[in-house]
């Protein structure tokens, strides 16, 4: 038994653009979350040409032009329909909206990069599902917490390399931080939003698909409440799930808007993988009250000892220059069309089907 | 937004003996978990004189007596059970005959101190409950993880300050190392060790009642499941449980005994809480791939910062003499009767209405 910080590994350099400028044009529309930024950067960084912008909120489209100046202000999504340069359409709609708006996007036969979660409903999960048959586009999702943070991708290729065996069971904790004045109302109307298991659920039950290499999942109880926001009686601060995948690895996961205000970050994620032989957590955003802020932090415990990867960003995100050459190749080497879709469908299986826990206040 | 190591907190001092040699006699009895090893220590630090010991098996005798040299040999349980000088018998039997021994002893007049989980069957429980009536004896449960760790305490003592305001969610690990080789024959057989949500799960509803300030509880949704040991095919190494308290706060725990061999400590024991003001993460057994070997570390998340508060062993345990008190007083400040009995009787049902997951291989 020892302790090793920093142990020795390999990664792959952090990718750099996998096209020239102009060889893949895209457009952004439907500014509603601010995750279109991070999706955007992303993009460009792996290559990709931001050519133009549409959101009928002329304040959206101006904050977007101040990270962003290169890209054009269309007058309509019509207008970048139309424009047959335009490849991919990245949207952050309002959750609810984003089906509709993707099947547009398919139908004017552009692949399509929502924010997550990808859609609200099981008839919007069917539609998009027909769609992408019936077109022969794509539909991605930007599931951050996995493909965007050095931890998940991290994980992923512990896993793969066998260093914790088979994976038998998976938690993850999702707290964010709710910054109630920062919010639209969509946020707080369960109908337009999802719902929080359908929301931040949606990363989760994706990350336990591709942690545990499961196709496919079933819940098998899920709970929602409202502990301490009456001033939104609908709104849900709390879910709670469990699930189990068709191979038999078990899931549960905790998302929740109680994030105290003193933590350095929007929330303290946490995964922990139990394999047949050993065991990972993930400390993707903070290692609480630990002076210096790291993230990414990665401890593998295997029958060797117990192991601490600082990554902070020291990992790339290849998940952006793949989605660019899936839409080029046709491939699926960013994520599965199925595998986003089944992700999509079992988040909001979660919320149809959660108990509401009343509380006795 | 701050982080302060080691902030400022009062405790009590480490409790030392409530009566004076002589004054509190104990026998033990029954020593078929190594647990009687901590009970009876901590009774006798608590100021319990320890005067006689039975177990059929001598080689267990013979092992007690050398921790307890002071331990007469009692040919019987019923040599112990005629003493009228002994107020109190700690055992820790076989999970299945605890309660029938219990009943005997509480039967001969005494208070009875037995390891967890403390019943295997509901019926074991209503039995125990209407003998306790009956005979007006005490039937206390050593429910180590909380009673006899300090960051269990110190969680408790935060709490009652408001430190994380009203308790709406906890999360519980008990993960496990099996060491087979040293584990009994009974160990492995389900209806003697009650199975593993009723085994190592009852330390964990125990701490939610504890820490929710919850009366009663009901399991929403239980698994179990033997993800690597086809040698025992019908013993459980995972387990895990939804339940909610009757007041409404939610609760998850999940253990397994896949503790790996390069950990310092027989598990990485954790536990979150998570209030409206503020968060708390137990980490009571190791704080895992950190150089020193500290225990107890307990991290709270509140408006102002976060806060990390090495224990380490600083705290005492007063349950101890708590109990000792309880016995000669008839108060229930250690633990109410009804607190030890439900969290029995819950871990019982989780374990009853478990789904068996079926993993494929």
């Amino acid at each position: 038994m020892s302790v090793i910080l920093e142990p020795p590994y390999t990664f792959p350099e952090k990718p750099g653009p996998v096209v020239k400028p102009g060889e893949f044009v895209f457009a952004a529309m439907h500014l509603d979350h601010g995750h279109i930024f991070g999706m955007c950067d992303s993009l460009i960084k792996a290559g990709a040409t931001l050519k133009t912008v549409y959101d009928p909120d002329p304040e959206k489209i101006a904050s977007f032009l101040r990270s962003f100046p290169q890209a054009k202000v269309a007058a309509s999504e019509e207008e970048i329909f139309q424009d047959t340069e335009v490849r991919l359409v990245a949207a952050a709609a309002v959750t609810c909206e984003r089906c509709d708006l993707g099947i547009r996007v398919m139908n004017a036969g552009k692949d399509y990069f929502t924010d997550k979660a990808p859609m609200t409903t099981l008839q919007q999960v069917e539609a998009a599902r027909a769609c992408v048959r019936r077109t022969g586009r794509k539909y991605f999702c930007y599931y951050s917490e996995r493909v965007h943070t050095g931890g998940g991708l991290f994980a992923e290729e512990l896993i793969r390399q066998g260093a914790i065996g088979r994976v038998i069971h998976m938690d993850g904790f999702g707290p964010h931080r709710l910054s109630p004045a920062c919010r639209p109302a969509w946020f707080f109307d369960r109908e337009k939003s999802g719902g929080i298991l359908c929301d931040i659920g949606s990363h989760q039950l994706e990350q336990f698909l591709t942690f545990a290499g499961e196709e496919d999942a079933e819940i098998v109880a899920s709970r929602v409440a409202n502990y301490n926001h009456p001033e939104h009686p609908a709104f849900e601060d709390f879910g709670d799930c469990m699930a189990v995948g068709k191979n038999g690895a078990s899931f549960y996961f905790r998302v929740d808007w109680f994030t105290p205000d003193g933590l350095r970050t929007w929330g303290d994620s946490r995964t922990f993988i139990t394999g047949t032989e050993g065991t990972l957590e993930l400390r993707k955003t903070v290692d609480p009250a630990v002076p210096d802020m790291v993230t990414n932090t990665v401890i593998l415990v295997d029958k060797e000892g117990e192991k601490r990867y600082t990554l902070n960003d020291k990992i790339g995100y290849p998940f952006f220059g793949q989605l660019i050459l899936d839409c080029i190749h046709r491939t699926e080497t960013a994520m599965t069309q199925e595998h986003c879709f089944k992700a999509a469908e079992l988040c909001i299986r979660a919320s149809e089907s959660a108990i509401r826990i009343s509380p006795k206040a």
